[in-house]
């Protein structure tokens, strides 16, 4: 007997059939005694079908009505797995974003959760109905309807969860849970059985993207325990945590990495108090976001000041930056988008010395030269030349002990 | 400088191209200096698009889930067409039925609007915008979705109407006004000017199904000028008006025929008091509905029973009314599905006598046997044997002055 709150993706609705096989899924969970809340997407391609009508209308999409438009995508949805389950003898009620309701801010097509009205929901509850919410979506305190953003169904699922306390928020995808790095790249990734929400983070942002990020930092705001599982096979998934001690006795929980990256240096810098704020200062003004900041003092009273930005961003940031170099004298400005960034990621080793060595030297071994390395409490990260990707994030993998014993 | 209520149905609002249409329609009363709230339909085929998706998850589709599914059609159709009307630099505001909000009763599928609020509205007019809101749909004290039913934009479009006091309600649709019979029986059929509310109640109840009857009844209510036009071409079209004086001078205003009608005499029933009611209770009971009901008092101290029913129901009120027979003691029941309705319309009958005399010598001259005779204040109805529908309703389009000088 526990409250569970799930939330499928477009993937899981997909179809008419796919619509009955998830209904079976929460039945299954009814039928042991669970109270089950579900947020859904639109089916798959609903979107993208939306979208292409207003941009035939129009190429300046008014932000209210686009969110008008697209929340009827999971209103279908709703309405049909609330179907699906009476028909399956299973009472069920569907509810949009306005009438749960999900109050947001008036930030259209990307509104933020103020507050879930948890009242209705608890007689429904009550009565043993499964409570069908449509994700994604919102409405202000006007009454206009609002949209979370991309992936904004998992931010519903977790802010129901924190809403109503539930015993657990379960997000079901294609892939049946959080894995020590990517299978693609390395065969013999394992899946985690849990993972805590600060590495989830971490991975998440490095680009392991089984979630959707702001519903990780919401599921840590509230204490709310997440688990990521598959659609399509049973198994017990990954239960993201936030107490460590649950947490496996590992000194790393996995390996993230980003081919996204450029790098930008400037060499030569005079080392003056405010430099950082000059060379970063016309970057953010200009919209682009910065990821990793290493500064080095030289020898010479001048300083190399390197940073990384998404590699769509290089030129824009360049050629800003060549206007600062030489507005504080700096020597030379070098850009670069043939790297990546590799990332060691575990609350283990907090408690641990060496593991920042011990990566340097599995790289070195492989004749991997480390172009800027990074640390936080739970964290390393190097960046490298992009040919050495798969070949560095197997070595590590392998070196730190994460390898599936089956593989 | 009018306030105008328009709704426009699913053809008007088919295609990407339409709703483009549509918007530059609604620019063009704006640039005259009007105020414009327009109610719309779903684009066609998008509601049969969602009944089958429902049909393909269960036999028995919840009432309140078919409203939920279905409510998303118009939602769309709002977006997009606020969307075109922004581009064409006519601002513009989309609604659902449960913001506007159009308050029903609980009745899914088929409620009845209770109250509209109207602040909204009014502050949106008084800021030169469009208001755009979804037909069809409304919401329960509650807040559950509900729907209007069949043809229910023309009654959200004839309440907001109402609501504002609008100086017209215009339905656009795919014929150009109300014609004194079909055309495609009486290529002489010429469009109306203007035509009363009872005319037009007799005219819809008998087939000529321009408007759905409940929105007529609405509009007559609340004394709303209504008119009918076409989307696709420029006209006048027909005004709906409900003060007899402004009707054009003329006996007869149209010709409404049904072919759905089947008759059923009981003969030979025992005089009595409270036969009809014995005959036509169980009738009811079995939820067929009866529309003429005609006795005569024989000689005998039997009477001849006879009523119409639609066609579908024959065989089963005929079943019934056998064992009804049997207990009265009646002589014989028969039933007839080879019949129609013809029926003459117009106020103006009101104050001249001989209509009905003239409408049985011209059908009487045309060697058309009458089977039955029904009249109220502002309509003669006979039924006729089917093969002599065009005949008669040709025959009486021309003796009553009603046919088209050009064509």
């Amino acid at each position: 007997m526990a409250l569970i709150v799930q939330k499928y993706g477009g993937t899981s609705v997909g179809t008419v059939e796919r619509i009955k096989a998830v209904a079976e899924k929460i039945k299954r969970f009814r039928d042991r005694g669970d109270d089950v809340v579900v947020a859904v997407s639109a089916m798959s391609g609903e979107t993208n079908r939306l979208t292409t009508l207003a941009t035939e209308i129009t190429d300046s999409i008014p932000p209210r009505e686009l969110d008008v438009l697209l929340t009827t995508g999971e209103q279908v949805t709703i309405a049909l797995l609330s179907m699906a389950l009476n028909e399956l003898g299973c009472d069920a009620r569907s509810y949009t974003g306005s009438q749960v309701k999900i109050l947001t801010d008036s930030t259209h097509n990307k509104a933020r959760i103020l507050n879930i009205e948890e009242h209705r929901m608890r007689e429904d509850l009550k009565l043993g109905r499964v409570i069908v919410v449509a994700g994604f979506q919102g409405v202000d305190a006007e009454g206009h309807i609002t949209t979370l953003g991309r992936g904004g169904s998992d931010t519903t699922a977790v802010a129901l969860a924190a809403a109503l306390k539930a015993d657990e928020c379960q997000i079901y995808t294609d892939v049946d849970g959080v894995y020590t790095t990517d299978p693609r790249v390395v065969p013999e990734a394992k899946r985690l059985d849990r993972i805590t929400f600060e590495e989830m983070l971490e991975m998440a942002s490095q680009g392991s993207k089984v979630l959707q990020i702001r519903s990780v930092e919401f599921a840590g705001k509230y204490n709310v325990p997440l688990r990521v599982l598959s659609s399509f096979e049973d198994g017990p998934g990954t239960l993201i945590t936030y107490e460590e001690d649950e947490v496996e006795d590992a000194l790393i929980s996995g390996i993230a990495f980003n081919r996204d990256e450029a790098k930008l240096t400037v060499l030569g810098v005079p080392d003056q108090p405010g430099v950082a704020y000059q060379i970063l200062g016309p970057i953010g003004e200009n919209n682009i976001e910065v990821d990793m900041i290493v500064q080095n003092i030289g020898a010479d009273g001048t300083t190399d000041f390197t940073f990384t930005v998404h590699c769509n961003d290089l030129q824009k940031a360049q050629s800003i930056l060549e206007n600062t170099a030489k507005a504080l004298g700096a020597r030379e400005v070098i850009g670069d988008d043939k790297v990546v960034k590799i990332s060691l990621v575990g609350v283990g080793m907090r408690s641990h010395a060496g593991i920042a060595s011990k990566m340097f030297e599995t790289l070195a071994k492989e004749g991997i030269n480390i172009r800027m390395i990074s640390t936080s409490e739970i964290k390393v990260t190097v960046v490298v030349d992009e040919k050495y990707l798969e070949l560095g994030v197997r070595a590590l993998h392998t070196a730190f002990g994460l390898d599936s014993e089956t593989a």
